[in-house]
């Protein structure tokens, strides 16, 4: 990978707490995929090195949208539509709609018709400046679906200039085929689908779905204490529709995240302070699903958790591609501000995957950088609908 | 124009009241700037044409944007983060902000400013298969930067292949230098201005802002009185923060279009209805003004009024340029269904504008086309920050 230099640069290195960490007319000096050197001046060492001068535009680090469901069959526009011309969920429900329905159709999508039909929601993230994106499983409910979306996911990586962190999400909902036997479908297909994957090297992480409509604490944490025993990282789907402690729970496994976390009480909030848990919000699915109940913001400020930002894309709750827009539903829904948006999607959100190669413009960093066509870096979280980034380099390379 | 024939296209030709129109497997003849055929069949008369075959993807009209203040001067992202890090209204009052500070910077700018800044705004908007999209004047306010905006916005097509309407919109707030005399700026400056204007042919509508912090009823109707005089269609903001009955006023003027129409009563509904009045919705500024006041969406079908959907794109209230977005917030938001959200921005945008000859796909319609990777027309209103345009034919070309 060649060396270069970018001049002119307007450097929002998310390097220092609580700000932009604003470099104004600065230099980065890229060796390969590495930053070597961040600044106001260039020192004499890279003064050799090819120059591309930015005008002024706005460097970033390269964007990370650290919880997603990108892989997936099907979608879900006929039942977003029945909805809206009056069908109960009774209705919907006998249609076959909800998440049902993309199980059905993810089981049925080979792992080709899963790549092609990612890659057009992949490209939308990518030309918004993603550079690292996180996949989870959860539409199997058994183990070869499961299997396959993860290999699935890291295929994606062969296919697009992105780096893809794989999250294992057995426990997202118990199949038809084992309705009311939670634990029975835990002991059957998720636990020994999770050694699985990971014996084949599928799994960066473990995630869950916790929740009355889904599984209990309890029975999260029989997957976690698997997870903890193959040395895997920890995430949960926490105090989306209610509140069961679930985030405590996963602070407590010393969880890399908790995400959603609209219920969140300040004890949740503590025990996550406490353990240096990200607090990933998710307002795609707060705006889709007409929640009204918003995530405790000021507490979590207050007690300094660190806030992520993502977009949730799955095909039910969340079909959204865009992580700017995410920014401004952050802002606008929930009042985080411009600069907690950008930390939510670069520094936190970097935490919220356990990643510390990425997420700020600072040596030793990997090359992900994102540059803008907009003078302040506010403007990113402001405008709604628009893509104004100029180019993306990845890896050190365009 | 050549002459060409679409094959193999799902067409929703917005053509039926109340549905999609949908014509499957179906062909479309172009013949130069204008659509001469549409059906299951190709007729002999066609068979010669060169044809291209879109293997199944849907077709709608081009999109209409029939709402937007796209030429303005500036942007207000640092009022958006002022506001967000906790400022006072009165505050970023003090520090310029507000509709103050964007005529200030468009008084500011020259007619090449306007348009330099407008184009990616307008790129957004024809990247998602805009072919029409209505611009106002009114961050002037003085006679030669009403006459300016109107300029720059006649201008843009020149630059793209897009068509432009333009709305005399001088009756948007009392600028500074007439603070308290309301009507001597319209009598010194705005009407005046509507004459100059007009006589220059840059006027295809005249509108207003009728609401208590602007213009009340009495003082719209003498700006109205003198574009009847000239013959102009009217169109009218009304209802958005309060009731005034601005919206029965336009109907009783036989107005186009009443617009934002939040707080609209059963009065004004009737009204509209009884004058053919389109209804535009525009739920991006609701979403970002964090209004709780919904449209009176269900009243307005229940009554048959046409309903419309814009951006209302503006660097204050809605910085939005995506009408698929605007779309899906019609749909998440207000209830409106898929249908009547493409309705939204075709077939009614149309009507909206006075445009007899675009909106649907039809035998003598004007040839502006968008098709779409998507598989059924609700598609378009489901996803969220996703741009499934596969290509825009504009005036029968590319
Ligand atoms: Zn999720
Ligand atoms: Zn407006």
């Amino acid at each position: 990978m060649a060396q270069q230099v970018l001049t002119g640069a307007r450097i929002a290195t998310m390097a220092t707490a609580g700000g932009y960490g604003l470099v104004d007319a600065g230099v980065i000096a890229l060796d390969g995929g590495t930053i070597a050197h961040v600044g106001a001046e260039l020192p004499e060492a890279y003064r050799g090195w090819p120059q591309q001068d930015l005008e002024g535009r706005l460097v970033t680090p390269g964007l990370i949208d650290c919880h997603t469901h990108l892989v997936f069959g099907g979608n879900r526009a006929q039942e977003f539509e029945m909805r809206l011309n009056g069908a109960s969920y009774e209705e919907v429900a006998r249609a076959g709609g909800g998440i049902v329905s993309t199980v059905k159709a993810t089981r049925a999508a080979s792992q080709q018709d899963l790549i092609a039909d990612a890659l057009p929601r992949l490209d939308a993230l990518i030309a918004e400046g993603v550079s690292t994106i996180e996949i989870k499983s959860g539409y199997g409910l058994d183990r070869d679906t499961e299997l396959r979306m993860l290999r699935a996911a890291r295929a994606l990586e062969q296919q697009r200039p992105v780096r893809v962190s794989t999250s294992f999400l057995g426990a997202h909902a118990v199949p038809v085929e084992y309705d009311g036997r939670a634990d029975t479908y835990l002991e059957e297909i998720c636990i020994p689908t999770l050694r699985a994957a990971h014996a084949e090297g599928l799994v960066d992480a473990v995630d869950g779905f916790c929740e009355g409509i889904a599984f209990l604490p309890d029975q999260i944490a029989r997957v976690f204490d698997v997870a903890r025993d193959l040395g895997l990282p920890l995430k949960l789907h926490a105090e989306q529709l209610s509140n069961l402690g679930g985030a405590k729970m996963a602070a407590h496994y010393g969880a890399l995240s908790a995400d959603h976390i609209e219920y969140l009480d300040e004890d949740g909030i503590v025990a996550m302070a406490g353990a240096g848990t990200v607090g990933v919000i998710l307002p795609g699915a707060y705006y889709t699903l007409r929640e009204t109940q918003q995530p405790p913001i000021a507490a979590l400020r207050k007690h300094g958790v660190p806030m992520a930002l993502a977009t949730d894309c799955n095909p039910g709750s969340s079909p959204l591609t865009s992580l700017l827009l995410t920014m401004n539903m952050a802002c606008t829904l929930f009042r985080m501000t411009p600069q907690e948006a950008l930390a939510g999607v670069t520094c936190n959100a970097a935490r919220a995957l356990g990643l510390t190669d990425c997420g700020q413009v600072a040596v030793g960093q990997r090359a992900d950088l994102a540059v803008w066509d907009v003078q302040h870096p506010a403007e990113l979280a402001y405008r709604i609908g628009f893509n104004p980034l100029y180019t993306r380099i990845f890896g050190g390379g365009s």
